[in-house]
């Protein structure tokens, strides 16, 4: 089958003919890709950023962020079979530890995760497990919710954590009106009252988000942080959602954070320098976020149905990996890019 | 009357006679005051660390930890009347704004904090309000609960907040077992059934931990991450409660926390550096506290006259603040020093 | 001044005329009533049902659901002054005990309840505290917002307890779509993505629950628990609210209620009989409500300010208090009625 | 093998021949039992209380308390092998459904429970499941833990439940200090530092309760209520937790719960009725209980292995089940009855 590889780091990835996956545990499930979501993260991982962490061996295929259609089962599978529609949780996880048993399955002490620390879903098929299923509707195209399976579920969970801290009255920061960043604004004005505003360096990515939700877009030209404390009477967000967290931003989405707020760091890429003496003086909170857990996933899809937040994305075939990296990279996708193989 | 105050930063306080505060409002209440704690706080003042925060005019009377009995009270209060013992919130607060009324009372508007942003209780009389007023047994000596006020108060509100991730079977790391830690080491004994593992510098401070009922103690002569990573099996702690935070404590303690864990930064000083990666890759936290609510000391109180804390202290007299302080400053001294004017 | 006093139990309430009320105590506050809600509770007040809980001496003046202007204030009140538009909490809470502190006011210890424990708000004037004012906007007509003191709190404080048990996908069933539903809809339809299913007897009050943003409408014509039952998939609902809880919709609610869910109880009148194997074998929960906190008043203010809650009311002048009673009690009124002096 | 089998309700069990379970799918696992727990469910099954709910054809084998030695596994089974010490959690749960995977197992949708949905394990053998088996020190012996399975689950589940409402200061009642009620209180006074009072109609019973931590016992003789009212200052408890729920325990429960506390349910048998008017007024909760989660069990084991919970046991060989049936219904068991086979 055709396949999205990771030859050697810093280079552009190549699409080779690779063996399609085979079937060797009874919860195994190898699933026909409808859809390959392109992330931010798949750029971090051809810089190299998560070589330290995962060691996976090169080359393998890229893509976490999956849907399609079952193709064939172990034979201990019970909650799918061939034919069925589904979307992805990207971890495969063990469903035996504690963190699966207590409704937090990213922390799976077995789990893996496929696109990064095995072959992904860039291709035309998949080898994940029966855990990560998610069942939709039969007429549902896996291209058009594929980038929930990550994109999304990783948003939602942030929103998910944010929403206790976010009565009616209070004021939340949206940094990045992206791939994430526009699920993020869709969940928030669903799910709260609270006032959203949003900052984004791109005015296009602005005009969307205030089609979205959002109450008030500050373009971050350098006068973010003040345009911020102009917008809150100088007393700062009651939780501030940093979908960038690099270049600048993590220092901006800190200093944006209120007293007694929280700083939710979804996406990374910087580092932060935090004096003690003000995290303490102000008691704010910073907030570690990574995708999502499979019930995020699937209350994620009921929103979806229910008409509450809708993607916007743009294909590309398969062959075109290449671009696709490139048009994120160059910042000119507007919300989503998926691979269709 | 006499009063310990700050002339000028990085110069040692001097005991000054002063004239005694007046009641000039209705919710006013003047108390003679029976201990009053020295604190990490006076030498950071002293310091100069919060000036820029608080902008305090010098020179101002220090102690931010209080008790004593009430000598005087405005026309407009009703729970407490002169005599009564009293222990002192550390906050002057309005009751009105959403976070006085939210429970919050720490992050209070309109808020004033004597020894800090006004004149404070190193002095025979100090004057604070109503609200700030938890009455105690009348044969309570100040002396021997003023710790409660501020060390107490600080270390109850930092384990109250961490109760919810310390099932049975979690572990616990508190670094610096000294004015704070020590009450922390207590509180988390009775309140949770967590592994408490210890670190201090001091030998002698980790014999008091012992006794406190800490499980396992690890001296931080350079080896405390490895010593707790081989401690909790390579996964770190559930929660870190750094009553240090300053002097490299602050990046053992971000290290020292697991996966999906939590950094209770409590003491301050020091500066904390932090890729966006490290933060999302594991889902961990970093938990402002800042001394605590109302009903923290009040419930402090609960579990002091239960039995349940028992406090390590050395009395000084007003005169000898300055001995004090520098007792503290060279970490002669084990538990709190209190002066007792 | 003119007020609404019961005079006696089972009799309509007289229009007479009375003293008005002086200022005694430094945080006392007189407002100018501009609107003055009329409530389920002020017919079960008449029919007795409060008397062995209240015990307050006949005759006194009705009306615990008040907005108007400030128009005196005592000494030591610094948080409004004459001429501020007001709606008022309900309770005169003393902001010292544990339960006002701990943001849970309406369980204050040393609290009044004007309207019930003493002279309400179907007067000219009402004597409250200065916790209880929220000040607004200076040109909002009290009369368009007073039902939020009462009937939109007690709404808004039971939807905000339900809020962490309806994450997407799931079910909420709200009984009685009057004067507090009408409310309770839509804080659901704006807080929550969990589907609305309301049940009333009456099909204009089904109407406008749709309009409000209600997914499913069942007429309670007998066949209520079987629609419900069906639309839930045999599951029945995640969290029942029930406005009624007198003449059997408290024995419907509970059995709404799916396994693991909650019966919320805010209207009364009925009795509940549960076996103790039906709570466990299921882990249902009753929950019990009260009014609000005055942080819930002022959050709803911030939804109604923003558009989110709008009020169906029909204003009667103080006068034809009576008239406006007997229309509620026969089922005439859709939405709320408030008296306007 | 011999088992323990009910062949109609309303007649003592009898002690048959019957064949061992057989492994058929790839996660079930055969355990050779080591201890099974006798409980007042049993009693009520054999009443056929829970007949209506469960219908499980006649006859079937009794027994949800087990513990003892892994015998046989599945070909998907990878968390235990055989000679492997073991307890079970009393469900087979499908980890795959949303309970299951939001820490709430006990609400799985396709769950069986062994000794109430299909046979149990008052017998040599038991069919559970891969995910029903919590691993143990090689060397615990299945009987001294046994009790754990079910009566502790049970009881630890509803102190943790009850735990944030518990502070410093609270007061807990506990009715019942049998199977359930003495490791209630144990995890109570390990868990919080709530004031125990606890009430049962046994002398013997309080003189254990004791010395397991309650600081205030309560013979259950008339005046159990009034005898509550004194001891807090006619408050009423922050929480009870009912181990009896009948024969008018569950009124008395409801009666000594103060205004907005919570009365947990976990014994049952009883009928509570309760105007609605009394829930509001209050703003008290009835809570639900019913057994635990597998994560319960796996931290309750942490609390015994820690010896902060000690079991108060009885054997009786599988031959004696009768015996001890009988002895349980006549309150002859203090602690608990467990079958040896």
């Amino acid at each position: 089958m055709k396949a999205v590889r990771l030859h050697e780091f810093h280079a552009r990835p190549a699409v080779d003919d690779v063996p399609e996956p085979k079937i060797t545990g009874p919860l195994d499930v190898i699933v026909k890709i409808g859809g390959a979501g392109v992330c931010r993260t798949d750029l971090h991982i051809i810089e190299g950023q998560w070589d330290e962490r995962m060691h996976t061996p090169l080359p393998y295929i890229l893509g976490h962020e999956n849907a399609g259609w079952v193709h064939e089962v172990g034979s201990g599978v019970t909650n799918v079979r061939p034919g069925d529609t589904v979307i992805l949780h990207p971890l495969v996880t063990c469903g035996l530890c504690h963190a699966c048993r207590a409704g937090d399955d990213m922390h799976c002490t077995s789990g893996a995760f496929p696109g990064l620390s095995r072959d992904g879903g860039m291709a035309e098929f998949l080898l994940t497990s029966a855990r990560a299923c998610v069942k939709l509707n039969p007429e549902t195209r896996p291209q058009d919710v594929a980038a929930l399976a990550d994109a999304g579920i990783t948003a939602y969970h942030a929103v998910r954590k944010a929403i206790p801290l976010l009565h009616p009255g209070t004021t939340c920061v949206v940094i990045g009106a992206g791939g994430l960043g526009h699920i993020g604004i869709q969940c928030l004005a669903t799910l709260t009252a609270a006032t959203i505003i949003v900052v984004d360096a791109n005015p296009d990515a602005l005009k969307l988000a205030e089609q979205l939700g959002a109450h008030h877009t500050v373009v971050a030209d350098g006068g973010q942080r003040d345009a911020v404390a102009d917008l809150t009477g100088g007393r700062g967000a009651h939780a501030v959602l940093d979908f960038v967290a690099e270049q600048g931003a993590e220092m901006d989405g800190w200093a944006m954070t209120g007293e007694a707020g929280s700083y939710f760091v979804i996406g990374y890429g910087g580092t932060l320098h935090v004096p003690t003496l003000d995290i303490i003086s102000t008691e704010r909170n910073v907030i570690g976020n990574i995708v999502g857990t499979y019930n995020d996933l699937a209350e994620l899809m009921a929103l979806a149905q229910g008409g509450k937040v809708t993607l916007h994305t743009r294909t590309y075939p398969l062959d075109a990996a290449a671009d696709a990296l490139a048009d994120l990279d160059a910042g000119r996708v507007r919300g989503r890019a998926i691979l269709v193989p």
